[in-house]
């Protein structure tokens, strides 16, 4: 079994990666066989050090370096490799390039290979906003409001034509808001959902830029992986027509986040966070859909956070050394 | 007022053209102003002279000459140069570069112009597809089933986005099947809704691939021109965040288009058409969207035609030449 991951140095590659090579073992549609070589590509070389992990690095936007990340043996492709929310707003150009020319290089790489190689491509719920129904369902329709979640959406077509035509058995997942990302703050425009929890317990003072009763649809990191490795492991037929599915989460409030962190990090932890509202961050914030009914992936067997408190408890635990405060 | 027309050669491109020259001005956002100026872009030269037409041929794939066809002075953009949809569906990698790239390089194009064009996109309800419901409404979500209804989309996509980042002022029609087309049969998998009434009329026998019953949101080339100018000519307040529309038309069932052909060719003229299934015709066009509410477009003063009879006799008004026999 040889996996390609791009984005692969990014927390939620390495998270994959490191999953993969717990598990030691993938269905990728030939039942479950030993997993070999997981290429690991992205912008930097990954952590990760293993026989099994080979580090690469390049451009995902130059299709001769994706044409050659793909070989017959190939067999699983999870494409994570993306510029965030905030930065392919500020950077419409550099958005475009990888987002939306990246996707296209790479499953031309699929087609080429000639295979039909399983890919899964990472989307977001970022694809809905505007005048939305207060549930999202698998129905509605989706009309991004802003660069990313419409290169997003362009990459979920591609890949559902990609796979109509025979090119590769293709799969989509709109990933909820993934809290709490551990690292420094990303270019993501949703980025003060994992703040407000991060930094705290790292003893740092922290934004919050919106109100405290705003909801968000959010999954952990370990929930956002799992998820990843049902939707790979899926049989073809369980997707249907239809490749893409809206992922199950949580609906969490600011409020609901201040008093997970205080029951872990105390309320030394929540007085670190300064609300701080941001006109631009409200109003953006103000589109994304929050409340989410996920049916057809709840029927296909993907599984969502039991609390707001388990995720936290669970950044902890995967994160020791990035939390000084504890209650 | 200088406007630039692609797929300007085409049947209804120079339809549009002739209905701009007798006008002779438009409303493109600051009043209506004479046209001094149309450049008809396709892959061949369009065929009407007159000293406000350019023609110009080249391809619309190509980003130097998309990108020199759009200058200071282009006020608006009206972008109907594809592919349709058999061939793209037939030829992947020409509907991508034509539908997809073509419509990428005019709008980066426009932006490049730096004064916020009108951009119209024709885009088509073969956006719509798979598990629909009775009727498609606004809100119903877009699943297109085959390759030219992704890469209208897509385009759609684009041109939202450009749109909101203030780098054209863009708006986007799905156009219902365009029926009577004139002329000869063309690669779009819709063509048989055109054919049954065309050839018979020029005296020739003609195939019907599906079950008489079988339905069809339509609209004739007069009512979608007529579209297309109001389109461009609605201030950009009445179209709202959202740029994209479904235009209104009339369902049509086969029956309906041959009683239309009885009444205008008489009995002989349906004697030539043929049932004759075709089983991959039939399994297209039952992923097709038939029947449609369309209050956001009726709201915008958008009109379709009467009746289908008044298609037919349109039809024969505007071509004379190509019909032989008459009722």
């Amino acid at each position: 079994m040889n996996i390609l991951i791009t984005g692969g140095a990014g927390f939620l590659g390495q998270q994959l990666i490191r999953a993969l090579l717990d598990r030691g073992q993938l269905d990728g549609g030939a039942g479950s066989q030993p997993i070999r070589r997981i290429v690991c590509f992205d912008q930097t070389e990954g952590a990760i050090v293993d026989p099994r992990v080979r580090n690469v690095a390049g451009s995902i936007s130059d299709a001769a370096t994706v044409d050659a990340l793909v070989d017959d043996t190939t067999q699983v492709v999870v494409h994570l490799a993306a510029v965030v929310s905030g930065t392919a707003e500020a950077d419409f150009d550099l958005g475009m390039r990888v987002n939306l020319d990246g996707a296209r290089h790479l499953l031309e790489a699929c087609r080429a290979a000639g295979h039909r190689p399983r890919v899964l491509f990472s989307s977001s719920i970022a694809v809905f906003g505007g005048d939305l129904p207060a549930v999202v369902t698998d129905a509605t329709a989706p009309t991004p409001q802003g660069s990313y979640g419409i290169q997003k959406l362009i990459g979920e077509l591609l890949v559902q034509d990609f796979h109509r035509k025979g090119f590769i058995d293709g799969r989509a997942v709109r990933v909820p808001t993934v809290v709490v990302r551990p690292g420094l703050p990303n270019g993501a425009a949703s980025g003060f959902a994992s703040g407000i929890i991060r930094e705290p317990l790292a003893g740092i003072e922290c934004a919050l830029p919106v109100d405290p009763s705003t909801e968000m649809w959010v999954a952990s990191p370990r929930a956002v992986v799992r998820m990843f490795l049902r939707a790979i492991e899926l049989p073809e037929s369980a997707w249907g027509w239809h490749r893409v599915v809206n992922l199950p989460g949580l609906v969490a409030s600011m409020h609901d986040e201040l008093a997970a962190l205080r029951k872990v990090g105390g309320q030394s932890a929540v007085d670190l966070v300064r609300h701080q509202p941001d006109p631009k961050v409200i109003a953006l914030v103000r589109t994304w859909a929050a409340r989410f009914e996920t049916r057809r992936a709840l029927e296909m067997g993907f599984v969502a956070d039991a609390s707001f408190d388990d995720i936290v408890r669970a950044y902890v635990e995967d994160n020791p050394s990035a939390v000084k405060l504890r209650a």
